[in-house]
């Protein structure tokens, strides 16, 4: 559903009073311009805009900054194309792999850290063990068709398993290597999701402008004893993804 | 779990090159600051804090505004406190109103619309009646302890509830009214959540600064026979809000 549909009067921005922001008028206009470029399709330059508007360049740098941000506009090189619909993720204890996969497109992971760190109080309480017990900080990189999507961090007790170094491939799922090699089952999680602007480390990472807003998903898992299992911090590009659960009466 | 905690290492934002922008350096010994003073505590002036950190008067602002559009902070009248935790909203079939009363906070709704439009063929699709089709439009305000902290907007068929402008209090529960007064149950739902800015439309209803990040959900829902019932469009403050799920294997 997006915003040209009925979501329509919501979004359309105008605000009761009837003063509307000269940028986002221009946004409105460049809104219905890239739905009849298509995906992928290249931008005509911010002078061209401006002077077919008849504003100011600044004023459709405002408005191209606030389609960027929510997606509906994609860097490609030096060049700005209309960027397509948002990937689906089901929230559900399929891992990211399997998630991207459902959607036809090649999941890919690069590690970018795989330490072995003293629990916290916090830490260790979410993961069942003592303070200061070893824990894995395994953190990669997300990729969907080798576009760098979002970065995932993997916090698991090194008694869990120990030899995580040497018999994980960190570009292969997590989840798949517990059940097949480990033989630990996922029996249930409790997540939670908010935005948050990504830190310059992050962007630097994941290769988006600084302080784009992420989603971040919070993990606690337990396996299916009940038992702590692992704990992840999963930043995905705001731009880019978007997150489905189906609901039912319990 | 905050960013000082386990989440530190990915949160740090050192970028592996060292180049850390003199802002971020700020923000990160300003959220220290902010857990030594603790919630509702006003903070220090720009220039006080510009003078403690060593730095511009505007490299201490950059820093709050990030600290603002996380929700680490809050504007109380003229004065900047210290915000607390995010709510943490239950994506579930429970109302907005059942969800924020599980944390002791007061609900509220406040109408500021309430429509007939003719449903084009993607809402007459989504509540199943003919293109062109009656469908009330309603648009709340949505408050907790007075504060405004979303924009929720329902559609659903005029003839599922022809009274609805009659017989239903806007400020209060349209699940419960539904259930009660209709006789309706809710049976199942579709939930798609992402990251979107607010229009300087919503900015207003809600009182946000324009461009801040929001919580969008949108929500299909069916009743009990798998009749579709409502398409809802709920957008809530990124800075106030988060959303929990519980998972577990089906």
């Amino acid at each position: 559903m997006n915003d040209t549909q009925a979501g329509a009067p919501t979004r359309a921005g105008i605000p009761e009073h009837g003063r509307l922001p000269k940028y986002f008028v221009v946004k409105t206009r460049l809104e219905e311009l890239l739905g009849e470029l298509g995906e992928g399709v290249p931008l005509p330059t911010e002078r061209e805009l401006a002077a077919r508007f008849g504003v100011a360049r600044e004023t459709v740098r405002q408005a191209l900054r606030e389609l960027l941000i929510q997606g509906r506009l994609r860097r490609r090189g030096r060049a700005t194309v209309v960027a397509g619909p948002k990937l689906e993720q089901p929230l559900s204890l399929a891992s990211y792999t399997e998630g991207v996969r459902r959607q036809g497109r090649v999941p890919g992971r690069n590690l970018t850290s795989l330490d072995r760190i003293a629990a916290d109080e916090v830490l260790a309480g979410q993961l069942g063990i003592a303070t200061g017990g070893t824990v894995w900080h395994m953190e990669r990189v997300l990729l969907a068709d080798e576009e760098r999507v979002g970065l995932e961090s993997t916090y698991v007790a090194v008694a869990r398993v120990p030899r995580l170094d040497e018999d994980f491939d960190p570009d292969s799922s997590f989840y798949a290597y517990l059940r097949e090699r480990v033989g630990v089952e996922f029996g249930d999680a409790d997540e939670r999701i908010e935005t948050v602007l990504a830190t310059p480390r992050e962007a630097l990472l994941i290769g988006t402008p600084p302080a784009l807003p992420m989603l971040l998903l919070h993990r606690y898992s337990r396996d299916t004893q009940g038992a702590p299992l692992e704990r992840v911090r999963s930043l995905y590009r705001g731009d880019r993804f978007s997150f489905t659960t189906h609901l039912s009466r319990t």
